[in-house]
C-alpha cells in the first residue's frame, strides 16, 4: 500500500509551500483542502473510486488543483494533449470509455462531443461538494493516469501509470538528484504530459514547492533561476537554448541554490551543454517516456560534458538492457524493466502486451558504453537507412547546431530511388546563410553518406507541447514542397 | 523486485567515498569488491543463497565489509549483539539454525559452543574465494538479517528483516531528512543494532559515505562535527549529552553542513534539546525499533523545542494508530504498520504472530496531541532502557529463578544519570545467600549491560490478584528505599 500522497503530505508537513501560481502560494494543508473541495464535486457528480474522466486544458493552478482533486478522489484521469483535434480527443474518450470530460472555457470548441458528458471547468467549480470519506492508503495497482502515446506503431494507446509506477519513479530520482530543505521546481511543461505531471508527483511526495507558469517563459525562468527561487526546472533541447540566450545577453548569474536543470524529450546537443556550463548551468540529461512514468536514466551535471549526448545510467530502481548486445557499444533495441514502467494499456489495446518477460521494448537504440553510460541513439521510428547504412538523425541535428549561425535543426528521411532514403535538414538559422557552406561544415564532421542531401530553411521547427522535435512533421512538408 | 544495493550504487557512483575507518577510505567500487572477495570466501565454505550465518564481533572496517559480503552473496545474517555470553550465543545460534559463526579474534571464548562451525574472522580472511555469479535483483520479501529482541515475552526472538523492510525504511528517512551532495554519517553505533546496520543500509541506496569507529567517542565526534567531514550522525541520549559537554567545554562551533542528529533509543531529556540548540545542534528525535527496521517517526529540529518529547510525525511510508484512542491526546498502545515492519519471527516462534490485522503491537504507550505528534508516554511498563540498549526485566527473572536458592525474582528499572536506566533486581530466597553470589551466576548467562546493578532481598513480590507481578510497585520500593 502507498500512503494517499496529498493526505499523507499535508499531514506531516502543512504550512510547507505547495504551489504557486501568478503571485498566489497555497500551503500543502490549503492544497489538500483545495483538493478535497474538488473531490467533492467529482463525487457530486456520480464519480467514485475508479471512475474515468478527461481532463482537457491549458496549464493553470485551476488544472493542477483539479489533478490533485481526481488523485484524492480515486478517481482515474484522462490526460488529453492540449493540442489534439476534436478527432483525435473523441478517440480517446471512446477508446478510454471516460465517464465525464472536464474542460477549460477555451477549449469548448475541440471539447465538443457525443461521447460523454462534458462539463466546463468554470461550472464545475460552482457545484456543490458532497463529502466522503478519503481513502488514506493505496493500492500499488491502482491507477492514477491515463496517457496517450503513439509508441512505435503510430496507433494512440492509452498507458495505463499506476500509484507504484509514480512513486518509485519519484523514488529513483531523489535518490539521483537529492533533495534540500527549501527545494522548489519551476514548471513550465504542459501538464497532461509525464513531463508536467511527474513534477506534481514528485513534489508532493518529496514535500516541496511547485512554481507553476502557463507556458516555457524564458525570461522568467531566467529570473526564476537567477534569484534562487527555484532549484530545479525541466527542459527539452529548444528551451534550454531559448533559456541560454537570455542569461547569456544579460549577463545574468545562476543562484548557487538552482541545481538540477532536468533535460528531457530527446538529446541535447553539446553545444548547448558546453555554453550551459559557461553559464554555470548545471544539466541533468534524462531519458525516459510516457510508458516509464519519467525518468529511467539520468546523466548527473558533473559528467554533462565528459559524456556528451549520453542520458546517464539507469536509476536506482530501473534496469535497462540493450536487447542482443554481447559487450560495451554493441547497438539494439533500449529494453526497460523496473517499479516505474507502464503495467499496460486500457481501451482496445488492453490486451496488447507492453512489457515481454518483464522488459519494456522502447523501440529505441541505444548502447552502453565501457562505463555503463547509456547513449540512445536515436529513436526507431527515426532511423533513416540509407543504402544499408543506418543514419540517427540526431547526430546529424547535433552536428547543426554546432555552427554559429545555426538556432536550431531538425532531420528527417526524403525518399530515394537509389538509396531507399537519405536525410535532409531543416534549419533555422540567426542570420542568413547559405547550403554550401553548411554543407561544407557538416564534411568535416559526418561520413559522407549521413551528409544531408537537401538543406531547408525554415522559420521555425514543428514542435509538440512539450516542444520535442515532430520529425514526422518535417517529412510532411517535404513532401507538400515538392 | 529490488536491485541488489552495492550493485547497483557501485555501477552509479563507483568513485564516490563509501566507507572510511580509521584514515582508509574505500569507494562504492572498492567497497564492492572486498564485498565480493569475502561472498567467494563464504560460496567458498559451501554458503549459498538463504544460508544462514552469525556474526559476532566489535565494529571495524572488516565487519563492515562482511556484513556487505553477506548482502552481495545472499547469506542471511544473524547479528549477535557482542555482548552477549556463550550460553546467549548458543541459544540465539540454535534457535537460528546457523550454519557457522564468523567472529573476531577477541570473541573467541565467548564463541565456544557446539551448535556450529565457527571460524576466527583472520581465518576466514585466509580462504580461497570462489567466484559466482553475483544476483542482480532481491526479492522484496528476502530475508537480509536476523536480530534477537526479547519482546514482551522475555524470550529472545529472532525479527526477521526483509530487504522491503530496510529499503522502505532508508526511502521513509530520506523524504525526512533530505539528501544533498556529499553527505556522510558518522557511524559510532554498534553494527549488530538496527541503529547502526540501517546507517550502512542508508549510506549505500543514497551514495553516501559512512564514517565508521569502534565506539563512541565524544572528542572525536565533535571533531567530525565541527570540522564539517559528516553532516548526520546517530547518538542516544547518554551519547548526546557526552558529547554536547565537549562541544560546550571546547566552545566549539558545529559546521553549518552538519544537519542531522538523529536521537533513538528512548526519550531525550528536555535539558539535553535546549542545550543542542544553543551549541547550534539540530536534534531528529526518533522512534522505532528493531521490528520496525529502525525509523518509524522522527521530529524535526525545527519541531525539537516546540514539542519537547515527542517522536514527531510517522514518516512518509509508515503508519502510526493509538489503539483505542478516539481524539488527540488519548493515550493507549502504539500501533504500528507499512513496508518497514517486519513479517515475523524466525526459529521456535517462526509461528509467533507478529502483526495483528496487519499492525504490530509495539507495547508502548503513547498518544497523538492535536497537530499529529506522537508522544511516547511510557515504554512497556516492564522495558528499561539503558543507553540505548533494550533490557526485558523477564529475561533476568528468568536467569535469576534458575538460581537453586531463588524462589522468585522481580526486575524493574531505577533511574540513573547516566544511563537513563539500569535493572535492579528483587529477590525471594529459599535459604541465605548474598548479593555476589547471585552476580555471579548471572555474569556467566547475562551481557554486562543486562546485569541488575542492585540486589535487594524481600520476602515476598508485590503481586496482583492473580499472581502477576506489579513490577510498578517494585519500583516505587526502590524509591522508598532511598
Amino acid at each position: 500500500m502507498i500512503p494517499n500522497w496529498l493526505l499523507k503530505r499535508a499531514a506531516l508537513t502543512p504550512h510547507a509551500p505547495a504551489l504557486t501560481f501568478q503571485r498566489k502560494t497555497w500551503s500543502y494543508l490549503q492544497l489538500k483542502e483545495e483538493a478535497a473541495d474538488r473531490a467533492g464535486k467529482l463525487r457530486a457528480l456520480g464519480l467514485e473510486r475508479g471512475s474515468r474522466i478527461a481532463l482537457l486544458g491549458g496549464t493553470s493552478a485551476e488544472m493542477a488543483l483539479l489533478i490533485h482533486g481526481c488523485l484524492l478522489a480515486g478517481v482515474e484521469m484522462v490526460m488529453l494533449n492540449a493540442r489534439l483535434t476534436a478527432e483525435e480527443i473523441e478517440y480517446q474518450l471512446q477508446d478510454s470509455e471516460s465517464e465525464l470530460l472536464v474542460c477549460e472555457e477555451a477549449f469548448r470548441n475541440q471539447a465538443k462531443q457525443q461521447i460523454c458528458q462534458t462539463i466546463v471547468y468554470d461550472e464545475f467549480l460552482q457545484l456543490e461538494r458532497e463529502s466522503f470519506p478519503l481513502e488514506q492508503m493505496w493500492e500499488e495497482d491502482r491507477t492514477l493516469t491515463i496517457m496517450y502515446t503513439s509508441g512505435t506503431t503510430g496507433f494512440p494507446k492509452g498507458v495505463r501509470q499506476t500509484a507504484e509506477n509514480h512513486t518509485s519513479s519519484a523514488l529513483s530520482a531523489v535518490l539521483n538528484s537529492g533533495l534540500h530543505a527549501g527545494d522548489a521546481w519551476l514548471h513550465m511543461m504542459p501538464l497532461f504530459h509525464i513531463s508536467g505531471f511527474s513534477i506534481l508527483a514528485r513534489a508532493v511526495l518529496y514535500g516541496s514547492e511547485v512554481r507553476l507558469f502557463e507556458k516555457f517563459d524564458a525570461s522568467a525562468a531566467a529570473e526564476e533561476i537567477t534569484t534562487g527561487r527555484v532549484t530545479g526546472m525541466s527542459v527539452v533541447a529548444v528551451t534550454l537554448e531559448r533559456l541560454l540566450t537570455v542569461i547569456e545577453n544579460n549577463k545574468l548569474t545562476v543562484h548557487p541554490k538552482f541545481r538540477t536543470l532536468l533535460a528531457g524529450g530527446g538529446p541535447v546537443p553539446v553545444s548547448y551543454l558546453k555554453r550551459a556550463e559557461q553559464c554555470g548551468l548545471p544539466v541533468l540529461q534524462t531519458y525516459g517516456m510516457t510508458e516509464t512514468s519519467s525518468q529511467t536514466a539520468t546523466l548527473s551535471a558533473e559528467d554533462a560534458l565528459r559524456k556528451p549526448g549520453s542520458a546517464g545510467k539507469p536509476l536506482f530502481f530501473t534496469e535497462i538492457q540493450i536487447d542482443g548486445a554481447d559487450e560495451p557499444f554493441d547497438r539494439g533495441e533500449i529494453l526497460i524493466k523496473g517499479p516505474h514502467v507502464t503495467k499496460g494499456y486500457i481501451g482496445k489495446h488492453t490486451t496488447a502486451e507492453a512489457l515481454q518477460e518483464g522488459w519494456l521494448h522502447s523501440g529505441d537504440i541505444g548502447y552502453f558504453d565501457d562505463e555503463g553510460f547509456l547513449f540512445v541513439a536515436d529513436r526507431r521510428s527515426d532511423l533513416i537507412i540509407s543504402g544499408g547504412e543506418n543514419i540517427y538523425p540526431a547526430e546529424i541535428e547535433a552536428v547543426l547546431a554546432e555552427h554559429p549561425q545555426v538556432a536550431e535543426a531538425g532531420v528527417c528521411a526524403m525518399a530515394s530511388a537509389e538509396w531507399g532514403a537519405i536525410p535532409a535538414a531543416f534549419v533555422v538559422t540567426r542570420s542568413p546563410i547559405n547550403a554550401e557552406s553548411l554543407m561544407e561544415f557538416c564534411q568535416t564532421r559526418l561520413a559522407s553518406y549521413k551528409l544531408p542531401k537537401s538543406f531547408h530553411f525554415v522559420d521555425e521547427l514543428p514542435r509538440n507541447a512539450s516542444n520535442k522535435l515532430l520529425r514526422k512533421e518535417l517529412r510532411e512538408m517535404l513532401t507538400a514542397e515538392k
